[in-house]
């Protein structure tokens, strides 16, 4: 297995991506830093409630462990 | 025991798998890459409900604790 | 103590098991592997819903956190 | 502190105990087998619904971190 | 900082405690043994509901990361 | 980063502190002992409920993974 | 990648973070330090329930498993 999952945030540096949380929270933001516990680093972030920009964060850290998942 | 579990996920890598997480998503892709903490690297990656494509994600990463199962 | 609970679920391998998961998924299968963590390779596998047969996964990967019981 | 809780656990291997999980679970059987992740090995288990047995599993392996006591 | 918290537990062998465990579950009995993890043996051990004692459970051992509080 | 959030608690003990806990229940005491995974020994400890006290507890001994917030 | 998420921690030290936890509690308040584990000290803090100040807690230490997102 030469592909590892990680491979794909770090693709995904400087682009922007949609991050699902436990919870149902959303967040749109550019990637900006990751690391292994998934913990990240957004910019221009905004919180999305039914798919619609609700809170603008700009900058913003998320803990890892509330990753459900996260698409480019 | 001679088999292991991920022998299983390896055997799948490009193909077509359905992933169960907790919280009720299922998602349907093709698994690009795993690791042994089960997080994984979908392609042509669609979220269902009901059985019915809901959302069409693309490219998805997908944070291993939030997996149930995954079948080829 | 000489017994390792894991020594029944190495006697229950090719063996077909019941599996009860937090959450109330209940899959019954064939055990063809499982690891430390629990995790499990199934094959011949279906989800069952109050007892009947609802879900034919075929072969199916369950991560290990999801298992409170598994029964041969 | 001389003692150590597994000490009673070791003293209860090949008697009946009763095994209280999370999420109401109960669960009566001999107790086989244990390790340090409290992952149990029970034999002529039954499962109770409100005091009364319910489901008779036979043999039936505990994943530990399902329980919240047991007692002898 | 010379305390540490545990050594509250290890005056409290063999006096009665008071233990709260997630999900409500009140226990009052002796402690005997504790560990790091705080799993504990108790004796004389009564399942208190509002405050009455419900179920007997004479010796029991508790899982620790059931537990939220201890009480000598 | 020369400050460590621990020297928050340091510099607490012996005073009164509040302390939240996950599922709503409050304590308020004496720090007496904490350590690295935030067990606490509190002394004169009380539950408050609706911001009164509840429950005189005397010593506790608060199992830290319960913890939300500790505030002098 | 050159970038880590904790930068970003690192670069808010001494400014004011608006933190959310798991369970809808937000704390805005002056950060003055943090840990691997996310472990927070802040000063100032404020407890906001839709949006408006609702508790002081002046001095608080919050555990770093809390902890959903931090926004300088």
């Amino acid at each position: 297995m030469e592909n590892r999952p990680f491979d794909l945030l770090n693709n995904a540096i400087n682009k922007e991506v949609l991050i699902v949380l436990k919870g149902g929270r959303q967040i749109r933001g550019l990637l900006k830093a990751y690391d292994v516990h998934m913990n990240l680093h957004l910019e221009n972030a905004n919180e999305l409630v039914d798919g619609e920009m609700k809170t603008n964060y700009g900058k913003v850290f998320v803990r890892g462990d509330n990753v459900i998942l996260i698409t480019p």
